[in-house]
């Protein structure tokens, strides 16, 4: 981050070896492509006291296997850190949290000591962290919710307005529940800071990735112009495949996240998935 | 709405008769304030033919009584018309609605068959009307979100940033749940257009009149020049007051409100305002 500075206390490494030499916890805050690599490389070094706990700071789903990224972190570290495991998410553009500007986050674990040592390590009194119980959902939140800032980003750059991109928001978010609870996450979770939270804060602001993406496929640009254009990795791009899979496997029905697939993988053009959207027939709400 | 031509087979009369003769539905548009005073005037007209259903798109609470607007409606018009009031509402700025941007809104009645008669009135390819059934849910969704909107002002005028409005939405949300369900109301109505969708458009939005009645006051006004600044009615002003006496009747914490309540009516500075909030524990998320 630009005209920022570390805190001196912190020392910086690019070693492996000499970051785990004592650690109390491992924090894991890489691109999510790279989490089972990086575990890897850890449990490699074998380590001659293992840290208390892991916190996991990248999300997402894992290409293939359809993990969530702490269900590889476990798949690499065995079964028994399943408990040591949490997941720390919610609306936090890094820059604003180096400004010191109000931040809310939560920290998630199965249990709560693991929660709660997690708390105690980051709360800041600007820097505000709830505490959690369900790492599935807050994981899930954290990971699809790039799909839905996509289908914001193409609204946008279609010209439509407020209306749409909340109507995009709402009807997102009871995709995303449907498919959490099928997968076996807390349905309220998605009313929380990683679920409404984040997904407001990444589909309402011009500087998410996603959302741009999704306003460069809506001026007329191909999928790999619109990547290239934003030029950083676009974490959506691959969880619409993800939520195609998932939403497959588990007879979900969702059709925003459906209608990002369809721009991204098979080439219908936005103003055609738009309209596939608003032709489907309008019942219940709840249903 | 400038610009915009209503339609010449839409017959216009000032004279409620005029309007009430041989109507099918009645279609409640009016100042929260003056909904009451409205019913009475159209019922004191003691039409021949009793309409089928009546639609309420004013929604709020009344001062002093603390009942929601149906309640108001149906204290006016009897309990018997209980099943054949519903009402409509989500995130549709007016101004969108006529230039045809895609916009969902929700109708609500306790019966399906008159939730169902407001869809088929109302609902069109780019208004799209989905049904529920939880009135008071649905209401209470669009009453409450007014004074978070107020509050997300006041922290955009101090000039906090992202993360910051989206903790306010996400926490203000569950105030407005706890008090909902402590109501009557069920948690999962507002997860939908009439609760996230309508208060991620109102509290995100500079154009909305409660965001800018908050962001008045950061910038240091007094309560009355923020309200004759925006120059139109409030709606959260006075449902701040209200949602203070509801809380306290029911028993439920809303710190967020009881915030914009002790700006509003107690001269709180908001800088104080905002360090109440900062300084609270930070507990479970769910808690």
């Amino acid at each position: 981050l630009e005209g920022f500075k570390i805190d001196p206390s912190i020392a910086l490494t690019s070693d492996l070896g000499e970051a785990m030499d004592g650690a109390q916890a491992v924090v894991v805050v890489v691109p999510s492509t790279a989490v089972r690599a990086t575990c890897e490389a850890i449990v490699n070094l074998k380590p001659a006291r293992p840290p208390d706990f892991w916190v996991l700071c990248s999300k997402g789903i894992e290409q293939g296997t359809l993990m969530p990224l702490h269900e590889v972190t476990i798949d690499v570290l065995g079964e028994a850190w399943r408990d040591r495991i949490g997941v720390l998410s919610g609306p936090s553009h890094a820059e604003e949290v180096a400004r010191e500007l109000p931040t809310t986050v939560t920290a998630a674990a199965t249990r709560p000591e693991v929660a709660e040592a997690i708390q105690r390590l980051f709360h800041r009194p600007r820097f505000r962290v709830y505490t959690h119980d369900d790492v599935l959902g807050v994981e899930l939140g954290a990971g699809l919710k790039n799909v839905i800032a996509i289908a914001a980003g193409v609204a946008d750059g279609l010209g439509f307005g407020d209306n749409t991109r909340a109507a995009l928001i709402t009807r997102g978010l009871a995709e995303i529940v449907r498919l959490g609870v099928a997968m076996g996450a807390r349905q309220e979770t998605f009313m929380g800071l990683a679920g409404v939270g984040d997904l407001v804060v990444t589909a309402t602001s011009r500087h998410s990735r996603n959302h741009c993406f999704g306003e460069n496929l809506a001026r007329g640009m191909t999928c790999k112009e619109a990547l290239d254009e934003v030029g950083m990795v676009v974490e959506g791009y691959a969880t619409a495949k993800s939520a195609h899979d998932l939403a497959k496997k588990h007879g979900v029905e969702m059709p925003i996240a459906e209608a990002v697939y369809s721009m991204i993988y098979d080439g219908l053009p936005v103003g055609e998935a738009m309209d596939r959207l608003l032709s489907r027939e309008a019942g219940a709400e709840l249903a």
